[in-house]
């Protein structure tokens, strides 16, 4: 199944330009076709093809489904970005495909990468939601600095720091979430938190936490603690 | 901390071209430096260099230290590859990084891709090996028939095949898999296995299972698998 992309469907009937091209010059959809078009706020909605324009495709809605997101808490991921840009590119799909509600690009003392274009990774996330065949985006966040990630998070049931820095004790992500609560997490830079920072999340109620014996580098954690949260969702009540 | 890779070197003494020319001509290791060598097979030697040789570069040995695997069972995926290769290349350096024993490419009636250089995929595993500082390198094979790699697992203690034909009743990955237990998964093209295929890995053993309710890419599949193995085994007795 193919999903067409259109946050404002309802309104304006009509596919963005991107969508468009696809839709009439890739697939040559013709008028009458019906066709799947998400809004990426959770409504799946049947179109028909009105009007075949490889701009502005017009349709008409048939129906109306609610598809929301198939977890129930909130997974918020705050990370320092990787240095080379396909690694945060490749985390954004992935973590869209598990499963996320926001990704947010981590301004931090040793940040490798102090900007990013999060209108690239936005525009992978609509891809991914689409070929996960989703219909709620996740938001992806401007470069962020750490303490407005962690002010943003306050009211989540859990609040974790990924870090590697051996003088504060750390716990078992997987031993320590409890599935169904809202979770945020930090996901340090490869040359890790500050002591200030580390120091500071814990200030704020984060956990320290260790993801495991493997030396994972920032994207691949990234992925791993957002899926250990899926995972002991999924595996319920042991 | 950089770890070398020479496969021989407790015979040869000696690293190989592509390590030489990183120790000597990027690094700039004089004699008399100390380096960290692996094997792949789970040793990690502390060496003096001794000669600065830009495509043998000699060492003598100092230390040997055993690095087994830090699980205690075997995981084995057999995975259809991808038709772009760069996502086969990307799920190697994942495995690697998050813990796998051997990653076998599949031939499947499906297959989107039926030739694949596992030089490469190789060459990654070791790559990946060395950047998250493991000893051992996982087994990574040439193109398997579906048949032969379920014949190869044969005495594994679980054996799950991911799946979407809704005509066979699916569980939970998180919830089958038994920690600590060997086990093989096999991880189908994005045009699935067929119904023979999957009829025939069922009549060996294999439990039909799913990953959970998103729907995956091939090598998410792939991922998400083998770390709710590591995941169920870190967090140990529910």
């Amino acid at each position: 199944m193919i999903q067409f992309y259109a946050p404002d469907i309802e309104t304006t009937l009509t596919l963005p330009e991107s969508d468009s091209q696809h839709c009439v010059k890739v697939l040559r959809k013709m008028p009458g076709d019906i066709i799947e078009v998400i809004d990426g706020k959770g409504n799946r909605f049947t179109c028909r093809l009105t009007e075949a324009h490889q701009k502005r495709a017009k349709v008409e809605i048939i129906d109306k489904m609610s598809l929301p997101l198939f977890w129930q808490n909130r997974i918020a991921i705050g990370i320092a970005p990787t240095k080379h840009l396909d690694r945060m590119e490749w985390l954004t799909e992935k973590l869209t495909e598990i499963g996320i509600n926001s990704i947010t690009p981590l301004l931090c003392r040793y940040s490798e990468r102090k900007e990013i274009k999060s209108e690239r990774l936005e525009k992978i996330a609509i891809s991914a939601m689409k070929q996960s065949l989703k219909a709620v985006c996740p938001r992806v966040d401007d470069m962020t600095p750490i303490k407005s990630f962690i002010a943003s998070v306050k009211g989540y049931d859990q609040k974790f720091i990924a870090h590697c820095d051996d003088r504060f004790e750390r716990k078992l992500l997987c031993r320590e979430y409890q599935p169904g609560k809202d979770v945020a997490i930090l996901i340090g830079p490869e040359g890790d938190f500050s002591p200030e920072e580390i120091e500071y999340a814990v200030s704020e109620g984060f956990v320290p936490e260790s993801l495991g014996e493997a030396r994972l580098r920032t994207e691949t954690a990234a992925l791993v603690a957002c899926d250990t949260c899926h995972i002991l969702n999924a595996a319920g009540n042991f």
